[in-house]
């Protein structure tokens, strides 16, 4: 008996979602220490200390499932963005998610529109329900957008829309985007992945929560494990029409987000200040990453977000290897169809700095 | 636009899982404290110190996201219990892993078996997939695995087995599910559901992993928020034959464990000591509280659980609501079918006392 002739038809040609390496797994692999990770676009700051606060205050209270509704956090989000309680639809993680939407709005046969070089849980989630996958062709890497509309048909139930685009850091223009959503009927519906929003600058960041006003299809889902730090912990939130959100609560697990998750969440919601300071080292380590790379002559995809993506001009799985023996552990994104390319998170000034060298000196 | 006419179809019919009411919402409502909660199988005595002292050592870890393969936990799981750990898949609970297999395994059409009265995870997920629901009706409240062998053809995917049940606390000796699995093909697969199993006397508790030797089709799944304590951080497990597992862990959430609860789960199972008093307070309030239904001509469905529910022969909705002005929050179940009845979790002597004390009250 093999089981795998008995599981669903999309998972037999599932392969699973390949992480950044973790830090411990080479320091086993290699017996060395003092190691720099810049692969999961994590942030390099730390833990926020207003979330450890959080943490410890509730650590007697964790016997209890948690609040099933996240009624403090769907307050905090509230007050913070100007969005109602019950547009918004907590998860672990946006993972999480992202698989909700497919799972309760689309189904074998539907088709789901996403664009090449895009987010990779979204083949996977496709796969994964026997959705019909409508990957259009990237253009200069990023999203095609007329091309999204040239393939929508009946069968299309959702679409997929990164903002800054992960692994390649490409960005679409709130009028891109505006101008986009106009043409989309109102029966598809649009998620609008802004997992990286945080870092780019306030004057160009979309205003969001503003085309939801327009546009009732739209899903708009964050991501806290990016520049709020708390990746480990697994939140994310979704805001979306009201009738949106209820189906969406209605198919998401009751107690998927954990209560070190929730508290954690609504101290850093409140945390501008951390939030600042991310951004701003982003903004100036990623102005030394594009001048290093200009000066040496690299190849690199500007990128609005947390992380830069080089390309080799030839296969980069040996640079990787190169640099994991120096320390630095970076992410190859051949899974993307991108063999050489390789994405480096933005880090602290001195991690940069480690890399900068141990590129040099593995490129020679 | 009306979306949930775009939903998926089994979506439309589906009401949101009803969680115990949370103590802090009873408390605004009106406005009393002291509340004591028996509502959610939690566990009584808080939360393990084993498991504190595993999130403080972590506090500065949690910027980065979890270990993809849960690999030390993994490791106390296969130490505890002999088995290896390419058989084990981790859930955000063990809620997620039901959902897991059905999301694996069963499809639109495909038929999933359940019985009468177990937990209500199970029908959930077979309307949000669009399976088509086989429920058995309920022999004495319990499983009628004999009618579910009558139930199964060539459509049936997957059969799920809550022992012991809840909200029924009912028990299928080793001997019945043995007898039970020699008799269903092996392209079935069997979720033995054993979220309970701790509560049960050493000696009539299954050896469901003895089982699994015998069985490829069997998926055992464990929770870790009852005896364990940690229903807050959302942590289960399941074991069952490698091949399954690989599919299972293809398709689960990359991070879907948080680091605090993967860390805190490590530290439990090694605590033998924790779960020995849980158990032994268990033993002895259960006495207790089928002592106290006896003297008193109430009617109780017996329960190798750590709950137990009460029959009130009319509706028991008044009496739920007048136990909540008396400060116990307990569970009503009509949502399963069983609007006479009530069930509450064993707690502590003194949380047992005080619900007997109110209940003799409201019940005049």
């Amino acid at each position: 008996m093999q089981y795998i002739n008995i599981a669903n038809e999309g998972i037999k040609s599932l392969s699973p979602y390949q992480a950044g390496k973790p830090i411990e797994e080479l320091e086993r692999e290699l017996g060395i220490t003092n190691i720099v990770k810049l692969a999961s676009n994590e942030n390099p700051f730390g833990f926020p200390e207003s979330a450890k606060k959080a943490i410890q205050a509730q650590l007697d209270n964790l016997t209890r499932y948690p609040d099933a509704n996240g009624f403090e956090l769907k307050q905090a989000i509230s007050q913070k963005f100007g969005v109602q309680p019950n547009q918004i639809t907590l998860g672990n993680g946006s993972n999480d998610l992202l698989e909700l939407f497919a799972h309760t709005f689309a189904g074998e046969k539907d088709e789901i529109i996403y664009s090449q070089y895009a987010f990779i849980v979204y083949p996977l989630v496709t796969k994964a329900i026997n959705a019909v996958a409508r990957e259009i062709p990237a253009k200069d890497w990023g999203h095609d957008l007329d091309g999204f509309l040239k393939a929508i048909n009946d069968k299309t139930k959702l679409i997929y829309i990164a903002n800054p685009n992960n692994p390649t850091g490409n960005f679409l223009t709130e009028a891109e985007v505006d101008n986009f959503l106009n043409q989309v009927p109102e029966r598809v519906l649009v998620v609008l992945d802004e997992a990286y929003t945080e870092f780019t600058d306030a004057k160009e960041r979309l205003d969001s929560f503003e085309l939801l006003q327009k546009y009732p299809n739209l899903i708009i889902s964050r991501s806290l494990s990016k520049a709020y730090g708390l990746a480990g912990l697994r939140i994310g939130y979704a805001v979306s029409n009201p009738e949106v959100a209820d189906l969406l609560n209605r198919v998401r697990q009751p107690f998927n987000c954990n209560v070190l998750a929730l508290v954690s969440a609504v101290a850093v919601m409140k945390d501008d200040a951390f939030v600042a300071k991310v951004a701003e080292n982003n903004r100036t380590e990623m102005a030394r990453y594009e001048a290093f790379c200009q000066q040496h002559g690299l190849e690199y995809i500007p990128s609005k977000g947390n992380f830069i993506t080089i390309n080799f001009k030839r296969p980069a799985q040996p640079i990787y290897d190169a640099l994991l023996r120096e320390g630095v552990i970076v992410r190859p994104i051949a899974g993307y169809g991108m063999p050489n390319h390789l994405r480096v998170s933005i880090g602290l000034p001195h991690e940069n700095d480690k890399f900068f060298t141990a590129l040099l000196k593995v490129l020679g």
